[in-house]
């Protein structure tokens, strides 16, 4: 794994070619920037002088294997490059080893949120999700949740519909004026307007429809023609406030929802959707800082860092014997 | 007309009741608190005294004939009730004659817009128009614009949706790169959903769909329905794009659009909407203020007064006889 | 009960006088404009012709007996008093029977507090916590959480801090890299200011203090003396983290915080204070207001109004028989 | 033509120097960083090891004959020079060859212009007109409309005024309450101040009377002047009014404006002014675009990318037989 | 003096009207609403059952005698009058002695900025700002400095400009870099513009020439007029600097400044003339205020209220044997 | 100095090392990259093929002795190393003789501070103070006020908290309303957390308890802390106010005050901070401009370019002889 080696280090592995760049020398020399990963992070190279076979093979989603020596360059690790080939059929060839998935398996997700379906008593609520998920359950649980943002892993979007879904279930439990029906609903298929607007989990770009109409009208209009499909009534109250939950789950006009939640669920669903999405950056910004600093500033946490608390002793206290600083570190691997 | 008359006249006239609150005085008494108007502007008046009769019939909506003397109460006009009972059939009983209506007769509009239809040459948006006002017709040439702000008159949806088509023509020969069916077409339709998010021309509301959705969103769907009745594909550009103009129509993630434009006609469809609307409420307000003097506070328009410049003498030089600041006193009447 | 009586209907309540204030008619005459409340709603009434004697009995705190009738003024309820008397010993005198309470018992939230504090496993901030509610407790079990936005009633702050800290387990379950000390104990002592910021429970207003500093300010400096009295050093990282979640808790500069949450700990505290304000304050809207309706604006969410879902008929897959909307009508009751 | 030529190709071709930046090597070796451009674009080179003779030839504003490969440097085209010497006399040696103008002639410029002044009927602003063009002309037909934003090309802004003034023709033909010769007026004269605020056509950066006064205050300083030389009471409503186009032309305090237009035809300038300028920078960006692709981020415009629709076969609906998409790559040209 | 009694007393008064408003009752019956003021402050009345004389007699800018009992009305203090005349030539009938002016005479402002003048050491400054105050003295030393935030009294403006003046000394002693002679210019006629934007001293209002240009703008027109006269060339850096401090002494956009301080001085300008600004509205509002008490809240200080300390027994320490809480209450009487 | 040299020069100079950061050439090659200082200014170095011995030699804090010719890189100057060794103890190698500080010396600092402890009259808060100073003087007298923005040199704290105070006997003689012992007290220890919040004169950071609490806690902190020591009641009025003027220096909730200033004193303090502050960072920013130039932009003044006038001939009205714009390239050399 990459994060096993450290600067000054010769050694081979394999790698994942995540982007690959064309580029030539000021002095006019052809070279290939690379970046390369596996799930234990990623890393720039540089291939020089790159041949017009090296520019055919070294692609994006190839996988590599390399003899490398860890360098620095403007205060980040790169990798200089004594050998590169692409990996052959023997070889640990396949992408999906190299990239970051759910930290659950598509299997259990796929379980835990059939099983959630059940607590959705509400037909109307229930037969749409059930439609929409059987639609768009191939994308829904290999897409990321976002470009870059936060659960920008394989399986991200179903992850984080998930983790608000259990959310959902504990709000439920502490506030029974909320209708749980509703807002599982809401929470499971809030997001399935991504599956277009991104192109798929690899190289992860938004589609042309993505950019002109954005998730949350495409996530509208998917409502629509599932009731159109099922047979319900849009002008019903079931179906109006669905479609409310949906289109206001940014919770801001600013933040791209054309209406402000107006119902309670609604309101909850938009909070929680954030707080889930904010656990996530900021778990996984601390996870790359050493106890005892300030991670680097999270750009969709208002670019602020954060501190990670010093590793403790284990306490008897702690049941599972362990410090949440020690978790923090071990989170999500 | 209510506006022939001044402070201090006594004087009989026909009235429509705009609305009708019953209260009590701090004593104890009832009364109730009448909205009356006619073409020419409202006025405020109380009915003291009033009996149960009195509560059942002087009701929104209701015509009555009054004999009354015009006073003031807090700066603002108001009538004092001599005698008052409802208008009977041999009288102008007809609520009709008592709203504003748009400048221009419902025929007019009708004509005048299906003339512009032909000029939509690219068939995919002429079939969606033609589709969407065969089917929303009948309260697109009956719905003000807007609750308050602007055109906020029957027929004033068709008329403002008529000024940008007009305004969107004379764009299109003055910048060839525009496309003039595109931008046609999103005049026409863009605020389409306003006929679900009002709730008619007397006594506009906003409907529990317009508060839940908006008319945006509402617009979007209606433009979903329209593609699949005529078997259009949803990820065509044709339909994307004029789905972009709808929806990006606001201008700004502020004012309620989920995405900004991101193409041309959509970018200027937003702001001859912009313009028409102001150049609506600056000339209504411009009506009610005297030569030389300042209007009310324009809220739609930052909240700003606006200045009517003085009446001119008529110049030789100005070919119909008439000096702007003349004609800003009697547009619209 | 206030609530029992409508429009036009006279007849026999004790009420608490919750203000006084002595008044004359535009013509000279003194009164007292009165509001009165019981637990289920507040009034106006004028006391015409106000004697020196009433204006010496008729003052804030005070039980009355009266004979009236409803009526209504500017929209508004109001009574017309036929008979005014302050209530003796033998009937209902004491004011905390007029009073909204937190719908869980002073002894119920001490209860479940006391336990909560054993799942503070840190001892410093175990015995931080018990210190401060040991000096603090008789305003924290008494105290409203805010003067008018939320949880504004008898216990309400020890209500709000006792729900944040029950969302604060639910969210240490699910995300096992929180820290439930930590979290615990600042959902439980977060707002511990306004036991100095805020006058008390009956007529609550800012105290000079209160807009001096501000509850967070103070919160610190109990934070600070609370050390000082244990010998805990202000340096130490335990020390420093609980006051960082002291400050930061209202999350945005904008809103009053001295810095913002650099902790995944405080993040989480601010983000579950603004979560449980708002389903108190949009719950309570919802309570007043009739299914399939929308609520006043709600001025601490954003000025909106929320939707009330229509009543449903009981379905028998809702375990505890009562619909979302039934149930929003009730609570807090 | 620099845009015939493509990456790894040898070529010879005259060039404009627009800007030469003496530099050294992090070895410290000299080296001119040099930015070439013709009417097709510009293109960055160096010129490596520099002599003294190089650093006095190769000059802003000096036309250079270069053989020279074109590469690529951090993903931007970069020419690779082999030989560059200065174009001599009997060589296409006259920069206005090589820089970007208005797409209309300055002498048609010119005439449409003194066209519009006949239809300027106010004899004030008619001859307020005059004499400000009659002094600032020969910068106003000369002078880009903006340093980089929008119309940044010879004669860009008296072909900005001139589209203004088109669009201002059109708006008083439909809404006939506006005053066109004072719309008019405006439209030609309200960015008179860049010429001053600017240094000129080539080269062009703000002038320290721009940076110290701007464009608005200078522009009101030439009206006042003018009124001075015409003998116009500057208290008339006819100078006030035209004075209040001038300075609240940009329409916000936040954008320049003193004061916001509180004048229908000042509120109109402000839009036309704005529409004109952002439709010249999305069809400047599209024409770099290829179909079916994002524009790059338009700084000017929100900083949106904006979209090129696909080239389609022509339609034989179109009259002049050319798609929109087509005419978007054209326009300009 | 109106300061003298308090609420139920019946007492003699002579006052001036501020205005008179002639209103009917909502029953029909004429009256007028006046507002009545002295030096110590000012209150309303009603003059009930007003006959046509007295609508004729009692308007703004009289002076009338009158037996009344001070009442309250909706929380503020009013006259109900017993009798009212206007007052005549042997009475005290001038409205000068009824206005609240500058705690400095009109002779001791001219000499204090005549003696200032000599400090302006600079020749273009110096006989700049002689040319302005020989042609506008007349109104500097009359006029308020605003219709109602700050200084809105009789020789305000001189006086708010004297006190920035000042400031401007003690600032060029701590700060040598400081150039004192332009900074003492730009404090002496910074405002100047308002005494066109203005009215003048009594019921100030915005002028049309006010609301359509703003005293910057006409500041500004001023200042290239003197220039005209004197000969001095616009284009020399004296004459820019002192625009530049002219239109940026609002310090930023949107508070009306067309350009933000660029310059030393300029910067400085706009931050002496805010704090005297506030120094005066915070001192004023103090005045009002009992010790120990916040005052209201204050329009141009973000609304805030501010706290008067209580009355504290004279220090030995204190030279002028009066406490801060003390002179507050004293201020400007 | 390094202010004398200039490009091209080759010279013999001590220079103090301000950071040293170990990289890798692109190709591998070890280099440290230096930022070398001495009082006149600043200037980067790299040293190529840095040996294990120069990595540990040559780091922030260690004076070096080199041989250098100035280069520039990416416009900026670079010193090409020809020599470079660590500075002997016969040599100047005491880094304070390198670092820029306070215009003023740490001896006269403190005895023109301990001159005006006098004037604060007030017993309550001339102890406090003295008592604060007597803790933290060491470091009050080292600690520039800021990392970057303004006084960012060793003394800046203390001799921005005299500026401040000279400032405030100035406004005390000219307002006689102010409390001069109040703002006294509040001028010199405002910024006193910033002995806490930095890490200290040298390389200056901010600290964990910096990030975590802020300055204005730490201060409250302080005041706190030293109340308890002299037995003052935190409930008094002078413990209240004085706390109050720490907590909202700042002036805006925005800028990290956690309250707004409520007080004339504390509202007059927030305004002289911020315009020292600004002076400051003008000036210094104008020292390093060209006459008749505009500066770099300045970040901490709205990221504003200033205006640095042309030298002009010495006026003999000028008593010292020298003008502003002299008087600004010589200010804190």
């Amino acid at each position: 794994m990459l994060s096993d080696h450290s600067k000054g280090e010769n050694f081979n592995i394999y790698l994942l070619i995540k982007s690959a760049e064309n580029r030539t020398t000021s002095k006019g020399s052809p070279y290939i920037r690379l970046t390369l990963a596996d799930r234990s992070g990623e890393i720039q190279a540089n291939k020089w002088d790159a041949s017009a076979d090296d520019v055919k093979n070294f692609t994006a989603g190839k996988v590599v294997y390399l003899n490398a020596t860890q360098d620095e360059y403007q205060s980040k690790p790169q990798l200089r490059i004594q050998e590169i080939r692409l990996a052959n059929d023997e070889e640990p060839s396949d992408p999906s080893l190299y990239q970051i998935s759910a930290p659950v398996s598509k299997k259990d997700l796929q379980n835990q949120i059939n099983d959630l379906l059940f607590q959705i008593t509400n037909p109307t609520w229930n037969r749409l999700v059930r439609n929409i998920l059987n639609k768009y359950g191939d994308r829904y649980y290999e897409y990321p949740a976002a470009k870059k943002m936060h659960h920008a892993f394989r399986g991200g979007l179903a992850y984080h519909s998930l983790s608000i879904a259990k959310l959902a279930l504990k709000i439920s439990e502490l506030y029974p004026q909320v209708d749980k029906s509703l807002l599982l609903a809401g929470a499971l298929i809030h997001d399935i307007g991504k599956t277009v607007e991104l192109s798929g989990p690899v190289g992860t770009e938004y589609t042309t429809e993505g950019q002109l109409l954005g998730h949350i009208v495409i996530g509208d209009e998917i409502l629509v023609q599932a009731a159109d499909e099922l047979g319900f009534d849009l002008a019903s109250e079931d179906m109006l406030i669905i479609r409310h939950l949906m289109i206001s789950h940014h919770n801001k006009l600013d933040f791209g929802s054309p209406v402000v939640p107006k119902d309670l669920e609604a309101y909850i669903l938009s909070k929680l959707d954030d707080l889930d999405a904010h656990i996530q950056m900021i778990s996984s910004a601390l996870q790359k800082t050493k106890p005892g600093n300030f991670s680097e500033r999270i750009f969709g946490a208002d670019n602020q860092p954060f501190y990670r608390t010093k590793e403790k002793p284990l306490s008897s206290d702690d049941e599972n014997g362990d410090s949440p600083a020690n978790r923090q570190g071990r989170l999500l691997q």
